[in-house]
């Protein structure tokens, strides 16, 4: 516990660190730690499904739908029965977008704004003032969108079992300008945690003041597993029919992380009664999207267990990426006190909580020696961390060797601030 | 003239018609001549864009970014230059989207429904109620992006060389409601002419009372030419320009009728101000369209030049199409009074008009003896066209011989239907 050395111990140590971080620096460093992207061996794997369909007579779907020209607003069937068995739901639940997930996401936070949420009530735009939920640590593009569409933000904790419930449901029971709640439910970015089976439930026997609440279900990671065994998450949906609240959940995943993420595939799923709602605005919207990619994919993976056989590849690669950076943690920070995380058995990103009031400092010392970061406090609403602390780490993207120095220069970091901190104390 | 014939002389003609028309009945056809689909043999043309890029060393684009991977929200590089050709604009006033001009359309109106049209001007939605100006007849799918967006519409006549411009100057210049005019300016659907300078120019140099008024220019049949020398239409954004007007135009396109009708590439052209302020927005909204169908299309047409010599490989098919509806109408309705049509030099369609009040009537008659068309009203907002007498024909989904029969009896249709009338009145 470096908190409890005394004064002398501090400056000393100061001086150690300082002297490490500069011969660091001096190595005029330029890594990167920021993106949640996959790296080239990953986007490597899935090389035949740039050909997948090849010839004229390849383009014909299981009804005989030529994919090539127009028609089919929501997603060619075989591409439905597969996003639907990936997300536990029916074909008739599944509508499939174009390649972008977080389009969807916007595109039904857009539609009630303009329209309402079912045609019956109120559009969100019309209500005045109205909120979201969003636990944090979060992802900054969900709260991109809120921001740009001009929605409030209230944020609640995300804990290892998920957010605080009993904040949730006091919150939409008590507040009608509560509309909406983000959630990455399984292995959440950053924190990588997964909801437990009683928070799922919670959620799903929500009673909101609200009619018009919707929960934003982003299953980004959903079968995203690091190791054999991945964690389990209970079906959002069939437990809120339980409760009559399956209008309530609109659930969304892509296959930017399974294929590519520049050219994969969409999805989301809710109720039959939102679906076809839904439907029907889509049919202004758009002349539908791009069915010969649905094909491809589904040509390629063929089943939901071809796409997870597909995820033990990525996972191989990633995994040791993620251990040099959860073993440099353990090794440099274990004992320290100045940093937590979350060893996380999916998804994308490393959660370290440093010290309070040092992730700035952290981010900017990395920064001054060559390393990027994503932004300290990028992972709350407005980019405000209000206790400065949290930072996360994307450990895919970068090649391993990088990712090691990265990541010894991260600890050295997140000692010195801490010390800098308690010596002005 | 049959208009001019004695009641005896319609009476006779109704019975040789009625003869007519039963003889096609009794051979129970199915035939469709209702939508502006390519066929088959437009679509085999380009077998190998689907395999354009085969292999992970394919994928990366003219700056070395990979197109499977996150990044670049407006469009790689070299598809921007090869839709700024097209669109003769320079590649900063380009959009890339995905492969939905109807979506780039209806997001642009939406943006502008949420936020104005430039993050200045109040949003339309809080501007009460606000209207398109609709030359008519006109695209169906247009109508429908305003009538779900309870957005109000104004027709104006459709001329041979354009929208009635005295009326439209009149319009924007009293009416600060009026927010948006639809166009398709090149072939348009249906009616297939194609602005004259003279009217671009006045729309270019259109002093609207609303400032945040906007030109939509779906330029969806830009390079989609029937015959040898194709119609030539002058650039609204570089006359726009001439008047400081270039943040009132948008300009679309696609290659939904160039490559494949699912599975193409869509594209938006605009000021450099209004581009910029729409990526901004869009940041919000997604993570990019598909980067690898874009480089899919760039690949295998390499330049604008490129597309063009492609467009004769799909004129070559569809012209002797356009040729059987074209004669069939000159031969059995060209003496007769009882319709008026365009001869089109490109686009999709052919807009006859039958006599008024008859346009249902011989959709119906077609329609029980087999033929789909389009449905009466189709080409006007609501779908309501007041004089009851424009018939969308789409010659270039169905094959050369079906046509020639479904041809064949809407001629006796058209006759049939008149003669009707007159004998009523």
């Amino acid at each position: 516990m470096i908190k409890s050395m005394s004064k002398g111990e501090l400056s000393q140590l100061k001086e150690s660190l300082l002297r490490q971080y500069d011969s660091y620096k001096a190595r005029g460093l330029t890594l990167d730690m920021s993106r949640g992207k996959p790296c080239k061996e990953q986007l490597d794997i899935s090389e035949e499904l740039l050909s997948a369909i090849k010839s004229n007579n390849d383009c014909f779907d299981s009804n005989g739908m030529d994919c090539r020209n127009y028609g089919i607003l929501d997603g060619i069937p075989e591409a439905k029965k597969l996003f639907a068995d990936l997300m536990e739901v029916s074909p008739e639940e599944v509508i499939i977008g174009g390649n972008s997930s977080l389009n969807m996401m916007y595109d039904t936070i857009a539609r009630a704004m303009l329209f309402g949420v079912d045609g019956v009530s109120e559009p969100w735009d019309k209500q005045g003032k109205i909120t979201f939920i969003c636990p944090v640590p979060g992802y900054d593009r969900h709260f991109s969108v809120c921001e740009s569409l001009g929605i409030n933000m209230i944020t609640v904790p995300l804990n290892a079992d998920g957010p605080d419930m009993d904040m949730v449901e006091k919150l939409v029971a008590e507040d009608e300008s509560i509309k909406g709640m983000w959630n990455i439910p399984k292995y959440s970015n950053p924190t990588g945690i997964t909801y437990s089976d009683e928070v799922v439930r919670r959620l799903a026997a929500l009673k909101p003041k609200a009619k018009d609440f919707r929960i934003f279900w982003d299953n980004a990671y959903i079968i995203h597993d690091l190791n054999e065994t991945g964690d389990k998450l209970l079906n959002i949906l069939e437990e809120a029919k339980k409760y009559g609240n399956e209008d309530m959940i609109y659930i969304f995943m892509s296959t930017s992380k399974v294929s590519f993420p520049g050219a994969g595939v969409a999805a989301m799923a809710s109720s039959a009664k939102n679906v076809a709602y839904i439907k029907k605005k889509m049919f202004a919207q758009t002349i539908g999207p791009d069915k010969l990619n649905q094909l491809r994919h589904v040509r390629y993976y063929k089943t939901a267990e071809g796409v997870r056989k597909y995820m033990k590849k990525h996972s191989a690669i990633i995994k040791p990426r993620f251990d040099v950076v959860l073993e440099a943690l353990s090794k440099e920070l274990g004992d320290t006190g100045v940093a937590e995380w979350f060893n996380p058995n999916g998804g994308y990103f490393v959660s370290v909580n440093v010290e309070n009031g040092c992730a700035k400092r952290v981010v900017a010392l990395l920064k001054d020696a060559g390393v990027a970061m994503t932004g300290a406090g990028a992972t709350f609403p407005y980019g405000n961390d209000p206790d400065d602390r949290n930072i996360r780490i994307a450990p895919t993207y970068p090649p391993i060797e990088e990712l090691r120095i990265a990541m010894e220069l991260f600890c050295i970091c997140a000692k010195l601030a801490a010390v800098e901190k308690y010596l002005e104390a």
